[in-house]
């Protein structure tokens, strides 16, 4: 029997990295800069404590091109490595910097906000550079050190006489990554990736004007001065406590996420918990743009200030996936698959926390300033409208504030609108009918005679609306749904009253006949109704349940199977009270073809039937009455 | 000074692989069932070469699960390991044997389909397995070794009585990972990453009728055996010569890929390219989908049969990520990003090669059987113009196969088209004006008008023809479009002769300010014109090139930045010499402004203009005309 250690040969550990760990070359940078914010951050905490016995001061990292020697140097004032360090945190590849750490002063620590894993992020360095160096000195009395490798597993450690606190990481850019010596491309990288980061960022530097001295002559000239360019905003807005900031700070964090945005926020909702989980940012609701995809993929997610990804499928509900603002959480796994993402337990809580604190955001919106809110509308309705669909719990907090406009601009919560309606609109079944319209131009003929009764109609006109009154019914004992268009009025809402009818049983069925003589059957049933005399004498309607299944299953996940093929259906209504069905009755039968022929134009016009072939007939028969 | 060797520390390595190498689980399972692949590969390979003197015979790969157990074994007939092989395999983390393996029989094993990265693919399976062992005996004459490691650096080594050729491994599943000694679980991975792999797979048994014997008495009962239950297909369709398929055999293999799916493909594409890189695949032309979106991912990538993804952004041209089909290479890089993916010289090669099969093709399709193209041309066109406008090498080959077609169901293509119409629609300036529609309905009237004097009117409906027809006449000298509705037919191709006015000047200036008071000047711009007296009297038209940039604007890529937010602009002109004109003259004010109003609300309901309230008046102004 043999046992033994499992060997790593050391020969195969640089193509592995290179392979595995970063498939994007362009992460060395994020990891460096970390890693120096990191040393910082250690040194803050260090000297915080005590442990450090050293003058913090205000350290920042720099950044430094150097295109003649093809070289790239990141330059820190952490806390630095001696000699023993750098042969234990560098040369010992996995061995965790941060962890040990981590381990070392875990109480402490816990808030110091300490980044990670230096060690293995260090050598994504050789995804870019031929040979690297490293230039160290720690706070601790003790000579500074010079490390040099040139991607194989040799190495030399020799003494240096840098003398100030702190680290420099000096890459000498490989043949085929020259890019990363433009400064187009480090500013490029460090905006994206290091752009909230905690210590401040040195990339060069710029121009600023001297004060005018107050003795100066006629003729002075603006003298101008280098100062360091800071590239980073150590201190982003969600970071802050909601107390301290102010809407219009709200506002620039905005503008400073979406520098290339002109549009602004409608508002904000801060999050900010810190137990079961860590979770910090600001979420903002834009105004809706008419390419729905366009807006996906603009929140983006970090993890203490350092930027990951922008892309939070898994992590924030997917109605919400049209905000756009920050997420920073470190306890989100990262480099594991969405479906691993979607079962993990934190970050369940993290998506559930986040529905609540927009749904409680939303109702305070509403409790404070209503009619903004209402202005506000528009822009947030497919949204929610998609939450209530997709998050029960969301559903459950919708009463407070989602709204049902009518076409008249009124506002109605569901219990308000229920209130409102229920002395006109309830049907003589005890039904409580709510009319709704989804295109006011379209099914104007439909809404003016509702309203004409009294009754006030909804605008329903996001695409997602005919599932959302089917979850709306049936959580909704006696509430029932139906479109202007889907009867004629008096059927819609059933009354106790009935209107007698002007024609005898015979008189009807000839009517009827000469009726069905001109309509085509395959596409019309004819319905023959006792309305009021005032009332159209020919209306188009469209039954409300099979227009609602096609809808549904056009804008899928629900209807039924094979709907979306269906033919549409629709009614006929023919007024028997109307002037115009006596005058038909009482033509010649060539009179009463052309009558009805055009009466079934005119109520194919209100419904926007009337199409092509027969609309240009149309057009051109009434330019021809008209001369 | 100090030099030395990176040291690897082993306790680290495995959380690293568990971390980073592979962050879906599920993955073990392809790597392991690919390292038995590539064994039984390799062993071919040496059989057919005279390395190895042992019959190759008709290996499988068996999956078996043992629930109670709790195990899952993987079993090849491959070559298997000696004890030493073990050792320099199996414990030698990141050391290569498939590389080792090739750079030893380079030439000779090139075409044999050997997989790759045995070693590291093997240890995934301690992402799901709390204990590994591997039972394997080897072609040569050595007895077997049994393996067993519990995922810390310690493994335990010892002969095994194994005769068998071939390599066994066993993995004790983990509590956490249970899931996958589920049949439906592991029957789903095997489809989903093994389905064309190489060799058999034998996933459990299934019940096969016996034949029934000749001398079978009367009561006789069919009786089953238990035969291997093989889960993939050894050898797809891509694999093979295009010279040995059928068209049956592309559209089963097509059911194969798709079994949910019960479309039929509209024709197909085989790709077979050895040098300079190396691709097989199909790929269909599906029929068109109303929603552009599902109709993505659907082409999945393989590596020697082995599934890798179904995410083909940046290998496959972004036209025709729309199609459906099978890619195999072994030339893309993996674990690479999608921007590194793009710029890789392979890659863009890759992509070139496969927009020129699919011009290829189209060409062959068209030439061997037009009518038939013509009849398909509605569901590939989308592809194609875009393919026109996002792909040069795509768009230099598309005059050969593109076509125009009219709304009489004509098609043309580029050169047909001009031929066809250059002796009837070339202006006085020389310049041949292609009539075009968008909608067959809502274009009718003007459809119906071009066609009345004999000119062709093309039915150009996609979406983004508006970027084609604005490239198609910056190529193409004297080459000019105008949509049929963009003025008066007269005025979209004019000729030499002028009709003459019946109206004075006189009467002109007052029949247009009779027809503007009436006419709000914000939304038209009235135009008198002579035109014939049989033509309609107003006609409303929207100029060409406003409505062409604000198309261009709203799909993107084009048009004049915030063209999309100007406000619609129209024409209405004004036939001076129709009898209509004629009538208003000589009618009182009053009379002239319903004229006026009458005509203009039916010159919008051929525009499509007449909306909401104004079309609830006219309709019921006209059945009040009625009655």
């Amino acid at each position: 029997m043999a046992s033994g250690k499992i060997n790593v040969s050391v020969e195969n550990i640089f193509p592995l990295i290179k392979k595995f760990l970063y498939s994007d070359h362009e992460i060395f940078l994020r990891e460096l800069v970390s890693n120096a914010t990191d040393a910082t951050l250690k040194l803050k905490h260090l000297t915080s404590i005590g442990e450090a016995k050293v003058e913090y001061g205000n350290p920042i990292i720099e950044v430094k091109i150097d295109k003649e020697g093809k070289k790239l140097h990141i330059i820190d004032q952490g806390l630095g490595m001696t000699a023993d360090e750098v042969e234990k945190y560098i040369n010992q590849i996995a061995f965790s910097g941060a962890e040990e750490f981590l381990e070392k002063y875990k109480d402490s620590a816990k808030d110091s906000g300490v980044i990670g894993h230096f060690g293995l992020g260090f050598y994504s360095a050789f995804m870019v550079a031929s040979k690297v160096e490293i230039i160290t000195k720690s706070f601790k009395d003790e000579p500074a050190a010079h490390w040099t490798c040139d991607g194989s597993p040799e190495f030399t450690l020799v003494p240096h006489d840098k003398t100030e606190r702190g680290t420099e990481i000096i890459l000498h850019i490989a043949e085929d990554s020259l890019e990363f010596l433009e400064e187009f491309k480090i500013r490029e990288l460090l905006t994206k990736y290091n752009k909230f980061m905690p210590i401040p960022i040195k990339f060069g530097t710029k121009k600023e004007a001297l004060p005018k001295p107050e003795d100066a002559p006629e003729d002075y000239k603006t003298e101008y001065v280098d100062v360091d360019n800071i590239i980073n905003n150590p201190n982003p807005a969600w970071t802050k406590q909601p107390s301290d900031l102010s809407e219009e700070d709200y506002k620039n964090f905005y503008r400073e996420l979406y520098p290339m945005q002109f549009d602004e926020p409608l508002f904000n909702i801060h999050l900010n918990v810190d137990y079961p989980f860590n979770l910090t940012g600001i979420l903002y609701f834009p105004k809706l743009s008419s390419d729905l995809q366009i807006q996906k993929d603009k929140i983006q997610l970090y993890q203490n200030q350092v930027f990951v990804t922008d892309n939070v499928e898994g992590i924030v509900p997917e109605f919400l996936m049209m905000l756009k603002g920050v997420v920073d959480s470190p306890d989100i796994p990262l480099n594991v698959s969405r479906s691993y993402l979607q079962a993990d337990g934190n970050v369940k809580k993290i998506s559930n926390y986040i529905t609540r604190k927009v749904a409680d955001k939303l109702k305070s919106l509403f409790n404070e300033n209503r009619e903004d809110f209402q202005q506000k509308w528009n822009d947030i309705k497919v949204v929610l409208e998609y939450g209530m669909l997709s998050e029960p719990k969301f559903y459950e907090k919708a009463g407070d504030f989602v709204l049902y406009p009518t076409t008249d601009d009124k506002y109605y919560t569901l219990a308000e609108l229920k209130e409102a309606l229920k002395d006109n609109q309830t049907d003589k079944n005890g039904k409580l009918v709510v009319l709704y319209a989804s295109n006011k131009d379209a099914q104007h003929s439909y809404i003016d005679i509702a309203k004409e009764k009294g009754y006030q109609v909804l605008l329903l006109d996001s695409p997602i609306v005919s599932h959302l009154i089917q979850k709306l019914e049936a959580d909704n004992e006696n509430l029932t749904f139906a479109r202007v268009d889907a009867d004629h009025i008096d059927k819609l809402i059933q009354k106790e009253e009935e209107t007698i009818s002007k024609l005898s049983d015979d008189e009807k069925e000839k009517l009827k006949t000469a009726v069905e003589t001109v309509v085509p059957k395959e596409n019309y049933t004819v319905q023959l109704e006792n309305l009021d005399s005032k009332a159209a004498p020919f209306i188009i309607t469209q039954p409300e349940f099979m227009r609602r299944m096609k809808e549904m299953s056009a804008t899928g996940g629900g209807g039924m199977f094979g709907m979306g093929n269906f033919p549409d259906m629709y009614n006929l209504v023919v007024n028997t009270n109307s002037e115009l069905a006596t005058t038909i009755l009482n033509s010649p039968e060539d009179a009463q073809k052309d009558l009805v022929k055009q009466a079934l134009d005119l109520a194919k016009l209100s419904q926007g039937l009337l199409k092509g072939e027969e609309l240009t007939a149309f057009v051109k028969r009434s330019f021809e009455t008209l001369k």
